[in-house]
């Protein structure tokens, strides 16, 4: 995406490799601040997916293929055997950062099945190309998802998102917010409706600064003001990310995602998740089935963000010891969903086919409409 | 309520009146700090309405009939027509302080009504009478909804509320919070589940604080976090409180109550609104009827608590000059309730007839259980 720094615009993408470095955008530090990060091994890197220094189904993919890339590398002169315990460990470690996005165990499972054959220097290579094709991967589908959803979006629409599904939560352009692009590059006069996203606030924190960035016309509310807006007509559909897509066409996203789903169907307003074949995962039969996350209560009853003087810092907003739940996702079950807009093109119902599909099946996909056509 | 201050046990109420001076808790700084404000003029308490010193559909009720009280006693020693004068222009400053909360019209008007007749002398002195006479009222209704509503609370229930409508929403006990208070009292386990209620963070500063100082058991989730437990089976019924109510049952209530009954309503879990017959409103026919007011922008993009030095600090949350719309309440259609809590018991469906009642229609109020058999 093309950000404004000191006045110059640059573009950027969420997290990239150089050789044995990686480079992410610290996502905990926007909007206040840009800065890159540089974590020197996989260690670092597993670290930051688990801290959130980046997030989002894709850019956790993606840093967990960079790590393995990173645990190859490191381990390049070991003899055969450590290579492989090395690498196993690694796996482990990066596996135990966050539980909900399939992107991330599918960019392990990849990576591991790059290496299981040839040399060491053989499998290092394998590795490295495999967490690369998964980068490019993700960079081409973030362009058929936005050329996918456009099409569904009209002149004049007014469009409610969730969290941030946006360029950084991919290596670019995103899921949720690669239509919106797509359709304002069109000429479409197009309005997002930003929920806040607590606890984190991604919405609030990167969504809305994404779209300030690139002057796509937006307005921030609090979550409980999405219900409000759909009910007065003010929105003409719903696009949000997920982290996790069941076989039956479950998702799992962003807690609130499924109070979002329940009261766009109520008032009949389209809702679209965008996602790309990596976030679906047939091992997971159905929602029930997904591991959901609960994350530091500190999340909720603590905020962060800049002080009078410009300094960062952190409040308390409950009082001391207040008890706290914080679930970080919850399963929008399939029946309150339009459809999935993948790098495939729309996916309508039934889901199961078309999930199915995503996994290799050959010729044409059953209850896809292709983006193409 | 009961509340540890300094290590002791005081009884406090929301606010109150002394002579011509009205007090009040200061809502802004709990739960981080508890301090009783002074307010020696009508201007002073409409101002405190205004910017939220106190809030909640009883307690600015009272404050305005306080307010009211206050201009009289002002104005005592003028002549007849300046006083009139003296007290309509008072009359106007309260009334448009704050646009939704039914209670606060209906306090002006009574207070007025209260003025119709006799010498400035007789005039202040029903004035007074009747801003007490409020005050006697809400504390009354209180007791008898938490009564009433006490019968719909099963030992083991969760229940789930938003925003507060608490002892510092009314005179005491509050209405949302009054059946689970008794239900307690009473011995039953009852475990609430507390929503943050963003932008204000009335949920977060007060509810939890409120249970935290009655040793209730309760959980601070985030907004996006009540339909996860809903669908999880983790609530046993939702109660709220209600700003305004309209003749055919619609209820105005802090943003974010429209999404919970909707999610309530899609997983058959009983949504419940107390409040007391102040706050039903026959002049207002449906929920369409009802004035919703947006506030600052700053509500939603900075938030307020205590740093780590333990100094209260505005921090911002979204980067300067994001754009915001904030809503501060929305309109849950009667469609979705089981039924209203009040001070003369239960009232069910049909809603309209009962609701007419409560305007004064003498016999056995159709549609009500009488909290009393």
């Amino acid at each position: 995406m093309q950000i404004k720094v000191n006045g110059l615009t640059e573009d950027i993408k969420a997290l990239w490799r150089e050789d044995q470095i990686v480079k992410m955008v610290d996502q905990r530090k926007l909007p206040h601040s840009f800065e890159i990060i540089t974590l020197n091994n996989h260690q670092e890197t597993a670290q930051a997916i688990k801290t959130m220094v980046t997030r989002g189904a894709g850019a956790v993919g993606n840093a967990a293929g960079f790590a393995m890339a990173q645990a190859a590398l490191e381990a390049e002169s070991k003899p055969l055997d450590e290579f492989n315990k090395y690498l196993k460990e690694a796996a482990e470690a990066i596996r135990n950062t966050r539980p909900t996005a399939a992107n991330l165990f599918k960019a392990v499972e990849r990576c591991l099945k790059a290496a299981e054959w040839g040399t060491v220097p053989v499998r290092v290579e394998n590795i490295v190309k495999e967490a690369d094709e998964i980068f490019k991967e993700d960079l081409k589908a973030s362009e058929e998802i936005a050329k996918a959803g456009n099409k569904l979006i009209k002149d004049g629409y007014k469009i409610l998102t969730h969290c941030n599904a946006g360029a950084l939560a991919y290596v670019d352009h995103g899921t949720a917010l690669a239509p919106i692009r797509q359709a304002v590059k069109d000429g479409k006069d197009v309005f997002v409706w930003v929920d806040e996203t607590r606890p984190r606030g991604q919405g609030a924190r990167i969504t809305a600064w994404e779209l300030e960035q690139e002057g796509i016309p937006y307005a921030l509310i609090a979550d409980n003001a999405a219900g409000y807006f759909m009910q007065r007509g003010e929105v003409d559909m719903v696009i949000v990310g997920a982290d996790r897509i069941a076989a039956n066409g479950d998702v799992a996203n962003k807690i609130g995602t499924y109070e979002k789903a329940v009261v766009a169907y109520e008032n009949k307003i389209p809702f679209w998740v965008a996602a790309p074949g990596m976030t679906f995962d047939l091992n997971t039969l159905t929602g029930a089935d997904i591991e959901i996350e609960e994350r530091a209560p500190e999340e909720v009853s603590m905020m962060w963000g800049l002080d009078m003087h410009g300094n960062p810092t952190t409040i308390k907003i409950a009082a001391e010891g207040t008890k706290v739940r914080n679930p970080a996702f919850d399963v929008t079950p399939a029946k309150y969903l339009n459809g999935f807009i993948t790098e495939y093109g729309l996916l309508e119902r039934p889901f199961d086919e078309g999930i199915r599909w995503l996994y290799g099946q050959p010729g044409l996909p059953p209850g896809f409409k292709y983006a193409g056509t």
